[in-house]
């Protein structure tokens, strides 16, 4: 089968200027070049929207911060998924509508839904890749109170995560490997 | 009810010298006192212990490394859940055991199993407390190939989980805490 798409989070409420500087500007970008060729003839797309019941959130539905960003948006007819945890897996049918495919993740942030739904995909036994410049994140300060960029928390996560519970590539490199057995790549010349 | 006290892969096998340098040299004799804590009066103790299906890994059942570290291994008729995830609510009944309970959570490694537990316990609504001091990780390069040493790795992981997944805090903060409505304490001077 096929592989799933699967884009976290990507609402408005993730632009709010105080979340502070993120890395990854062409990410959105990126994501759109995923989309584009899954929907001309890969997998499932599956959307995840954070429906937080925080009232001090950003993400509450009906919040007009709630709402997916333009240009990454769903399509009519595309997955939409709701949840309420930091892993898609703990609070949605996620597993059983991905069943027997291999995930390709993106969206946002790196290091908490992102590598939250990661982390349990691959306790899950998927087989998963991050395309880890559709993803983005903030800087914060570590625990010790050593300010760290958005790239050090970044790139601290894609080390935890890769080789362990998936491998980390480039959008490209994705779009490459897919493209071997997209329905739209003729097998002969 | 009282809490549970979660211990996390605390086996022979993360003594292998391959793993590199570690940090926290205290932390198995915080696991001591808050083993010691538990065992006169607190809630109920869960050993966690990976059993890995991985051929390559240290810790199939049966490896001479695979056996409890001694010192903070269980005493008879306490429990021990096994797992073969890195999230131990992922591949055992973790959540039916310590269901209703708030959660206090030490162990090894901390961004590894440690952290994919707590991800997936804060996910599943547990009130979590990890005690940063009786768990301990290594060093290892990000994905932009800058070596992080184990306090720095230690230290980006508890600032991703605090306020979000759990509360971080000392072994001496929660034995102050805990005692507080351990059925030993006397409720009246």
């Amino acid at each position: 089968m096929s592989p799933a798409l699967i884009l976290i989070d990507l609402q408005l409420a993730i632009d709010d200027p105080s979340w502070g500087r993120r890395n990854n500007l062409g990410a959105e970008a990126n994501v759109g070049l995923l989309l584009d060729n899954w929907r001309h003839g890969n997998g499932p797309i599956v959307h995840v929207r954070h429906d937080s019941r925080e009232p001090n959130s950003k993400y509450p539905p009906g919040q007009p911060l709630h709402a997916f960003k333009p240009g990454t948006a769903p399509l009519p007819g595309e997955s939409v998924l709701s949840k309420t945890t930091c892993s898609a897996f703990l609070s949605a049918d996620l597993a059983e509508r991905v069943a027997g495919r291999s995930l390709v993740i993106a969206g946002v942030i790196t290091n908490s839904s992102v590598e939250s739904t990661l982390r349990s995909a691959g306790d899950l036994g998927f087989s998963v890749t991050l395309a880890h410049d559709a993803c983005f994140t903030f800087g914060k300060r570590d625990w010790f109170g050593v300010e760290r960029s958005a790239d050090q928390v970044h790139g601290m996560t894609l080390a935890n995560l890769h080789g362990e519970y998936c491998r980390v590539l480039t959008t490209s490199e994705i779009l490459c490997a897919v493209e071997t057995y997209s329905p739209s790549s003729p097998s002969l010349p």
